[in-house]
């Protein structure tokens, strides 16, 4: 029997036992039928990295047993990849992610497994979209956030998804009452200010792990920033042609 | 005593043991200081991956005993976050990344080890180039690619690098004298078609590994799968903004 009920791909990169993932989950269900293939473990920070040198495993998993849910051993570009080849055996009709646990805004977007995971359903030409928390807690809140991912996925089924971009929605940590509504923006450009952690292993040896600052410095109106510090849902359409074409005149006056 | 020679940062994604990156280093040490970090083992297709949930090492490398030369347990970008951070303490004043064993054209460029780390210079604010050669043989011949490098090198130490990009520099398996030029191309349309064996291993279990054919279907004159195809080394001009300002007002319609 034909089903017109849109085929949902839902993945994330805080892995498969995310409570992000859960409350994704719950709030796209109505709109069709879900499929879901998530990483075994975090992959947060993963970024658009897939696995070449080495095998995958995909697992059904046990912890949604109303859906066809499996784990792959991979990141969350490894994921897609993996359930439109062997799971799905087609492209799903939306795909969605998230919904991570901490924010995506700004230069993050490069560093996100949540982000990339769209990134790579947009070139494979599905309509996806990432969704990120403003709030790094494993127990964080989602109920807020489930009402953003409710009218963006109403939106995306009703309208024509642009080619060649995937939506990048960040919310701000507030209960939906608090939200003030939602604002298509522009990628602030803002970045970490690295530092690292370096201390001594039991053995006298020193190690290094990264920290650092978010300088959240470009606030004009249009950016994602100003739109999160104000208590907005921010939606970035993020694209993947990365050719800065500004420069193309300048850099042929080389004379190269 | 003060040295006016550029400090040059030098990186890859293929791992210290690579030929490329012993091919880089001979080509632009000519043309200022090199300091190495890269890492241990191959890196290939980490993309913009960081690593947050583990802990970095920095060893001194002796396969390079004249230069300061490091390796690091992590990502490519994890390599020029230590660099600048805990090895130099300051930013270089070039950061070449490869060469790579293996093309980085068109959307490449995502899933590149080597290009994210050029990519993650630019965020710095450090003018990076990343080098790639189409030739995936772990012994690829890259005298022509070292012809290349000293033409790109060149350029960049005499002119203003434009702000906010670096470059991608894709360079045809040929010899010197038969490479046609060098042209500066915007990032063709052309993806990969992915694939997976799918294989048992000793256990009857089963286990999938990527392979995919890429498909060069755009290959408009101005584009770097243009150039390569015609002999030529191709440069794109690579930025970290991901916004689809062209679809900013198209996306404010949906009402959203």
């Amino acid at each position: 029997m034909a089903n017109d009920r849109p085929l949902i791909l839902v993945t994330n990169d805080d892995g498969i036992q995310a409570k992000g993932l859960r409350s994704l989950i719950e709030a796209v269900e109505t709109f069709g039928d879900v499929v879901i293939v998530a990483p075994d473990k975090p992959q947060s920070g993963m970024g658009h990295a897939i696995t070449v040198n080495n095998i995958l495993r995909l697992n059904k998993s046990t912890l949604y047993p109303n859906y066809d849910a499996f784990t792959c051993t991979g990141t969350p570009v490894d994921c897609v990849k993996l359930a439109i080849s062997q799971v799905l055996h087609r492209k799903p009709d939306v795909l969605v992610s998230g919904i991570n646990h901490g924010e995506n805004s700004a230069s993050n977007v490069l560093y996100s497994g949540t982000m990339s995971a769209a990134v790579e359903g947009a070139m494979e030409d599905i309509p996806s979209i990432g969704f990120s928390l403003l709030d790094f807690d494993a127990d964080a809140d989602f109920s807020g956030s489930q009402w953003a991912v409710r009218k963006v996925m109403d939106k995306v089924l009703k309208n024509q998804f642009p080619k060649g971009m995937c939506l990048n929605v960040n919310i701000p940590q507030l209960p939906e009452g608090e939200i003030q509504g939602i604002k298509i923006c522009r990628q602030a450009k803002a970045y970490w200010e690295d530092s690292f952690d370096k201390r001594q292993d039991q053995f006298g040896k020193p190690y290094y792990w990264l920290k650092g600052e978010f300088n959240r410095s470009d606030r004009s109106e249009d950016t994602d920033i100003w739109a999160l510090d104000h208590g907005y849902v921010s939606i970035v359409p993020t694209q993947f042609d990365m050719t800065a074409y500004h420069a193309v005149s300048e850099i042929n006056q080389w004379d190269i």
